[in-house]
């Protein structure tokens, strides 16, 4: 179950609430990247970064200079990661929406200094963005984990909210000659671009040419 | 040119920054979402939602009892726009890194009551979600507009980041055997889905049909 603090508990369309863990971990696990929330001299400043899931916490990194990573560090966060999945046509221009699944995280994340934890995040971190690349590509060297912050948030508190399927009109809307319905979004992989650095002879490799 | 306030001169990575107005509007008119942040009891909330742009002016609506609009007609608010273009996979796992284009906008948004910039506002809002629908839908009734909060943000205080290209990899790295490159992101639109509800005979207009 989700938590229900006032925070999550939803205040409108309580029909697209889901407290079903499992709805978490899926839309966490197949996002890319989360929009982090901050506040920054009393302002919100929300950025677009990479985070990992492991069990019940969510890792993320950056700089250790950032401003918002310091932030991050020393306050209250708000992590949103959403999937668009279409738009919703409906009769009227009031009731057009889009159908999403989007996770938010509350909470006041904990600076991770233990150097297996550290790892561990950083890991979470790679294999989100890239899975197969932490083993693949070459391990972070003692001064690129020097200059690299990871922080660890808990996932209990936190809410989801999903729409699904098609638009909901007014009754009477119904008899319009207007088309109505749901314009998927469809997201996949390119092919792809080998750096042009690159010497011949070094092909991509399965997980990354066959990526799902 | 892009404002070059505090907080939107950029602390890290400045290569990434883009001072070009056309950049911002862009990424803007190219967008489907964005991430609002507002500030809640002291606390970061970040919330999907939609959004317009008009000339210099972004609009936002929602519920007129929504927690999230309410605090965002109350004070500072910060609405940031992503697009994500591609994994860059590097030779070490430290250089991984994503290329994204994303628009950053701070302000204290005016709640507009004039009922032509409303109507203005929202137009703009639907054209973003769905191109060509607000002349083709029924229009807002009264009372749906009575239900309607219509915030307008200034685009004054902006910021810009891209990343594009290759990764970066060290010198020393770029005799390892690692397959190094981006894989590109590629969204599109799938194949409209009708309501169940609707008649038989009304079929999909051009502008979603065709939708680019």
């Amino acid at each position: 179950m989700l938590s229900t603090t006032p925070r999550t508990m939803l205040g409108r369309s309580k029909e697209r609430g889901s407290t079903d863990r499992n709805d978490l971990y899926e839309i966490l696990d197949t996002g890319l990247i989360c929009h982090l929330g901050v506040v920054v001299n009393g302002h919100p400043m929300v950025v677009p970064t990479g985070y990992g899931r492991v069990g019940e916490t969510l890792y993320l990194h950056g700089s250790t200079g950032a401003t918002t990573l310091r932030a991050a560090g020393d306050g209250e966060v708000c992590v949103t990661v959403t999937h668009l999945d279409g738009i919703v046509l409906a009769r009227s221009v009031f009731h057009h929406s889009v159908n999403y699944r989007s996770a938010v995280i509350y909470g006041r994340p904990r600076l991770v200094t233990d150097p297996e934890e550290r790892l561990t995040g950083l890991r979470a971190l790679t294999e989100q963005l890239a899975p197969g690349q932490w083993d693949y590509a070459r391990p972070p060297s003692r001064k690129e984990l020097a200059a690299t912050a990871v922080l660890a948030l808990s996932l209990e508190e936190a809410s989801v909210k999903i729409r699904r399927g098609a638009p909901v009109d007014e009754e009477e809307d119904h008899a319009l000659p207007v088309w109505a319905g749901v314009l998927p979004l469809v997201t996949s992989w390119g092919e792809p671009e080998p750096d042009p650095l690159l010497p011949e002879g070094i092909d991509a490799p399965v997980h990354i040419l066959h990526r799902e």
